[in-house]
């Protein structure tokens, strides 16, 4: 039989009447004639109070018992969910990952994916059971402790079960209908796609349209799983929502699919930075050390004998998140004291915002840095940095046009219209 | 090293501030160099508010899919009790059911020990971990699933912990500090006793005395497990509470130990009942299966041919809990429509109590239940039935002579005096 995954965020669980609902769109799909593994969420705000707890008992927790405790939300939904559907007459059980078991690597908090082995669920699947209800964000270690993947793993463990079972498809059920051009909030002219390429989800997730997971959609990309976002709220019985998929599958691409921002970057410069090879790593390795998350990285031309010094220098531009910039600030003064790395000042704008336009279609069209440039210009937005990849071109620029960068370049692209 | 085992019931770990102070105990007695075995039940209400849930869903819910939904709540308490510990610089760390793995039969919500194997938590003692903690009231069925022991299996758990690893005491903490001579809340006399047999306590238990679940104390008797009951709110670091222990360990017991009473009692009474052999199972066997908790049974002396009668007759008394009686007088007319028992009337009384002494001194010394009856007359008690095994002698009376009773045959038998 056909098979499906479909996963339900906390928001959609948030209580009986939610799993209800739930329940339904999952009967949906076995009345179509197909056999579906279920991933659930903890029901919304049940983790956080067990992560409260844990961190209230003990600030400097033992990950092993952090992941026992944590991982009970999804365990509740998972029985509940099953005989929700049981109350419904669709055969179905719960299983928590170690019943799976979901092999997961010894990282607690953070563990990853080993192996999902198909005997078990194959077997009750044999035996006329329709529906498996997996508690998602789990998995067993080898050494038969409780691991997790970290906040948002259930979309993960949804991606991962697709794989391993061949699904015909893995619905994300969420609070939001589809994936969009850009942010309605910021225009209402943005518009939902109706499919996007795994490469541009993966910019737009990590830029932060923070309705998919990033890990679950480099998996989703990697076992080419075709993923669909949808609502859980939306009660229409057809296929609605976002499907994320190969670019293969989508015929005509516009140049630039969506145009996301990242509201509160920094931008700091090194200046007078020793030119040698090797000043890239002295200089980023203790700020990753430091859990900075440096995002954009410029390297001014160096000028031989700049202000007359003997040795090459350069000027050293950088970006990562605003809260972010006392580590920064420390990480490289601590640097700079034990002698790895020099400069003369640091200067800090944390007055920045970061806008990116994605598309798979750049890669075969040339002018759409130019567009993007001639867009902002046109209304008065001074670019600080820019930063580019094969499908994706970003600019740091000042944090109050922002939301005037990504309604013109929304127009200039013209994505409100389809096609 | 000696071994120890230590459980706290969910008043006693209903928040974190509780669970810091029983895991404070617990390092009191891994200083006095005890390892130690700590069963934990799930935080109080926690368990309630997974069962509502459970109930609400699905009334006639899969007993599976209902224990692996409320086993969760000791699950969060025993990962918090392990991080509070290593708080303490206390080397412990927290099991599942599965983990251990506690193998029990596959009846679910009412499953039975089968074995604890001792290898996982012996290796990690021998590690250096000092402390284990274990989700109580839950278990592993041989096919994988999560199985309950039923309310209050945390108890059973503990005693039956006690017995795999040749505990030398297993403390039930609660919220109680000990076992009373009877209900203080019925006469201020009451007085608690230092040590009490298993005998009695079962009988104690099984009478109403709620704080210990009858299960826990018979398996306790039947492999020689020392038990003491104390408050996990007594901070006093010494030895107190009640030692539930082999009758070999008390010397000098009193002829009684207790009286113990059961307040909302029914006595109903078959009036001319064919008296032939097989009445009795023709009879109660309707009601066990009905689910009526048939107490004390009376059959009067039969009289051959009363009222003219052929054939021996006789009157059958029994009492049950009243909330039963409906549930009892279905079963009886359902037995005389389908022909398999005979009756002129069904007579109810739904306005009794019964009282009962309990000691295992009474083996040894006559006269016991003459002073009984003589307390009982003194107070102008009347007896509606009397039912004694060895160590115990039961009245049914009118409910509003019930605290009077208790407190005519505490004076009577001198229990508020020690020894």
């Amino acid at each position: 039989m056909p098979l499906l995954v479909m996963k339900f965020g906390g928001t959609s669980v948030a209580d009986l009447a939610r799993i209800r609902n739930a329940a339904q769109k999952v009967k949906s799909e076995v009345e179509r004639g197909y056999d579906v593994i279920v991933i659930v969420s903890a029901m919304s705000g049940k983790t956080n109070e067990l992560v409260g707890w844990v961190n209230e008992t003990s600030p400097m927790y033992d990950a092993r018992e952090y992941d026992a405790v944590v991982s009970s939300g999804e365990n509740v939904t998972a029985g509940l969910m099953a005989l929700t559907l049981q109350e419904m007459d669709v055969p179905a059980r719960s299983w928590q990952g170690w019943q799976v078991p979901i092999q997961t690597t010894s990282q607690h908090g953070a563990a990853r994916f080993q192996d999902i082995p198909r005997a078990n669920l194959d077997a009750k699947f044999a035996e006329g059971f329709r529906v498996a209800v997996i508690a998602g964000f789990q998995g067993v270690s080898a050494e038969g402790r409780i691991t997790t993947l970290g906040r948002g793993g259930s979309d993960t463990t949804a991606v991962a079960f697709a794989a391993a079972f061949d699904a015909e498809r893995c619905d994300i059920y969420t609070d939001v209908d589809g994936i969009y051009t850009t942010d309605p909030r910021i225009t209402s002219k943005a518009r939902k796609l109706d499919k996007i390429s795994f490469e541009e989800m993966l910019e737009l997730a990590s830029l932060g349209a923070k309705v998919l997971q990033t890990r679950s959609v480099e998996l989703a990309m990697r076992y080419k799983v075709r993923l669909r976002v949808l609502s859980s709220f939306d009660d229409t019985d057809e296929l609605s929502g976002t499907l994320v998929c190969d670019e293969d599958e989508i015929m005509e691409s516009k140049v630039v699919s969506g145009v996301a921002y990242s509201r509160e970057e920094a931008k700091l410069t090194l200046v007078t930075v020793e030119d040698r090879p090797g000043i890239a790593a002295a200089i980023f390795g203790p700020l990753s050390e430091a859990g900075v998350n440096v995002d954009m990285i410029v390297q001014n031309i160096s000028e031989q004998n700049y202000k007359g010094r003997e040795k090459p220098v350069t000027d050293m531009t950088f970006s990562c998140p605003v809260e972010q910039v006392a580590r920064a600030r420390k990480a490289l003064e601590t640097a700079r004291d034990a002698g790895t790395i020099s400069y003369d000042a640091l200067e800090i704008d944390e007055d920045a915002a970061k806008v990116s336009v994605v598309g798979i279609g750049m890669r075969s069209h040339a002018g759409v840095a130019a567009r993007m440039f001639r867009a902002l210009a046109d209304e008065g937005v001074n670019i600080k940095v820019i930063a580019t990849s094969e499908i994706k071109i970003s600019v740091l620029i000042d944090r109050k046009y922002m939301e005037l960068a990504v309604q013109a370049l929304h127009d200039a692209f013209e994505l409100d219209k389809a096609g």
